[in-house]
């Protein structure tokens, strides 16, 4: 997506340890007018899918995930990262490995708001290893509920976890793909791979 | 907010301890339509403010946050927990003391995004004792930066940090006030309170 990658070259920083900081406008500070085109086409992608729901998990998934909700006029799940005095009813829950923090945590989703005639459109800001979009799978099988696809708005192509999830059939939308990045900036998937 | 306010008669369930569960529209399942009226709403309220910048505080904040930023067109900063590996610049922190969880922990944001010539409009989704809402003025005061006031979704009037800010001056703009509840339901402030 044009307007996804023009703003990854003006604003993104590249920093070690293949970090691509884009604070400035996807997951610290949010451009909302960019974050309402990139749920537009996320919508026209998922037209025909007869998607149910939005899942993504906090905190940095919420706001592609709230663009997508609000272009197909669906409700919006996140999954929690810690269960809250407010998550009182039965969950279901996995564990997700965090590459950036070395550490597994458990991911909530309260039963109720995820069922087995769910069509579930799984959202993030990033796919890189995958963890977290493996978690958010997990919740929709526990759940009985059909995963329609994978959509997020920027994948590390040069890391496993999109390759991975397309050999097993699912079917993932990333609006970019970086397929190399370092001091020089960053180079994208070629829109016809 | 009479469309606020119906979907809380409506879905909202109340629990022990003074929780009001709204957890099946607003801040676990989200529903993008009526936040996006609880954000024109806001941006009504502001619209002659000179606001810059939105701030509010992750994971539930977020959501309402991007409803506002995005029917005012300005950008969503959201002070995060945890410092992330993405948080490498200089940041300004705070302390947040949890009634939820009984704990205290500290918020941060990046320097970079606050600064002295932004009017900060602060947003959440519940206002209770105020904890929350004080750090994100804190933060601001500690940018230099002018708060041009708050607003949430829900302010629990029965509790004091409503009052608290109020008495300081500040311009506090709820969508719902909730003066009272119990097993038999929720009774609203009069808005000619």
């Amino acid at each position: 997506m044009k307007a996804l990658e023009d703003r990854i070259r003006a604003d993104a920083q590249i920093l070690g340890g293949n970090v691509l900081k884009v604070s400035s406008f996807l997951n610290h500070q949010i451009d909302p007018d960019l974050m309402t085109e990139l749920g537009e086409e996320v919508a026209r992608l998922y037209a025909n899918e007869g998607v149910t729901k939005i899942l993504t998990i906090e905190a940095s998934g919420i706001a592609v995930a709230m663009a997508v909700g609000s272009a197909m006029h669906l409700p919006v799940l996140f999954a929690k990262k810690h269960r809250t005095s407010n998550v009182s009813g039965a969950v279901l829950q996995t564990t997700v490995h965090s590459f950036t923090h070395g550490i597994d945590y458990t991911v909530v989703v309260e039963s109720a708001y995820l069922n087995s005639d769910d069509k579930v459109l799984i959202v993030d800001d990033f796919l890189a290893n995958g963890m977290a979009i493996r978690g958010l799978l997990h919740l929709t099988r526990q759940a009985g509920a059909e995963a329609a696809g994978i959509a997020v708005a920027i994948e590390k192509g040069f890391q496993d976890g999109g390759r991975q999830l397309r050999e097993q059939g699912l079917r993932v939308e990333s609006l970019a793909i970086v397929e190399h990045m370092d001091e020089s900036g960053v180079t994208f998937r070629n829109e016809s791979l």
